[in-house]
């Protein structure tokens, strides 16, 4: 296999553990490390308002303490697409599907889209920009994450009979 | 490493990436993008009944605009192995947490599998036949997608005590 | 690349497949296929108490026919992550998503983490310990698993406003 193939796969395995790590990081509250997974000047966007945006990775850290208004979570990864840039820069989109327990028991769950912007440092891949959307969630969840959009019908589309 | 084993780590990437995009296109809607996933004269089939079934892409592409009936979806993507059969056909299995919401804000989810013939070609691996099995369901799902079965308990198993 | 680098890429999908066999075989209850992938001294534990710990994997397929229990189930794995100690054996965590049906409908679902040790034997790569902590689960799922901790919010934290 040519050189940067092979380079290739490792860059894509390096970047999902960073992924991963973002989740497992979250669900134990670890934001030190977490934090360490973004640039120094990372953007962060999960929607509109000064409550869900961060500039910098320690104003994400910050940020990410609203979390422990949650008694546990769970964030489950999935559906990950890399796409390179050159040698030291990626895209990426991945999929989050994100338990939440409140102090009462009640429960939330959000269906998550990440889009990312890596960039290769010294250090390793780090998370340069990222941007959540919400493609789902239970009544449980009532922050305004970005919405996904999809789509429309094309004109005259009709359902089709006979599925629930 | 053998050249072999480096090209499979390659194909299987490639693989991984068509499986994901599937989730990815039909979320978005964006069925074209789907359509090119399979080969023109692909197989696919969830159940019974020709509502379920399609042969061909072009066909699969009108089948799957039946997803417009939801408000919108999630389809995350687990468990994907992949065996190859020589250099240019694999068989795979792969989970899918489906998450559908109607136009009331009705919930339905499926937990489902997908079992797939690949085939290479000169644009890249692309899905020859597909077979969808349901493993459960919630209440809001009535679609009838085949049933996948597990094996049966030994004669004389009995539940153990003590475990809820 | 170095061939210690292919090495590991090879391995680590070795690895996943591991895991994914795991659900893989327990959802189809296929006991014999899921205990061949474990050492035959594997060390296994849910939780406490004897019902939920096995010493060998013999022990291990007759525990698990309490899965039986439930009519149905499916697993779903994500977020794996491996790291390398030597050349023949690894750690590893995982997260699942497992939901269950019972005989009369009712459902449980637990999101739970897998804390593993492999060994690389002459027939590949086994488990050798397993334990699993559950991160969280809905009131259908009462057997006591292990439960993951995460770490404690800094003295004077207060939950910000303005957030469901």
């Amino acid at each position: 296999m040519p050189a940067s193939d092979s380079r290739r796969l490792t860059d894509q395995r390096d970047i999902e553990n960073l992924l991963v790590d973002y989740c497992r990081y979250l669900d134990r509250m670890d934001l030190d490390s977490l934090a360490d997974l973004f640039l120094p000047d990372a953007q962060v966007e999960y929607g509109e308002g000064p409550l869900l945006r961060s500039e910098g990775n320690a104003a994400l850290r910050m940020s990410l303490t609203r979390m422990w208004r949650w008694k546990r979570t769970a964030h489950h990864l999935s559906n990950v697409r890399i796409w390179f840039e050159g040698e030291e820069t990626a895209r990426g989109e991945s999929s989050v599907l994100a338990w939440h327990e409140n102090q009462t028991g009640g429960t939330a769950i959000v269906w998550g889209l990440y889009r990312d912007l890596f960039r290769l440092t010294q250090d390793g891949w780090r998370i340069a920009t990222r941007r959540m959307e919400m493609q789902g969630a239970d009544s449980g969840f009532g922050v305004p994450l970005y919405r996904f959009e999809r789509l429309l019908p094309e004109v005259g589309w009709t359902p089709p009979e006979g599925l629930g």
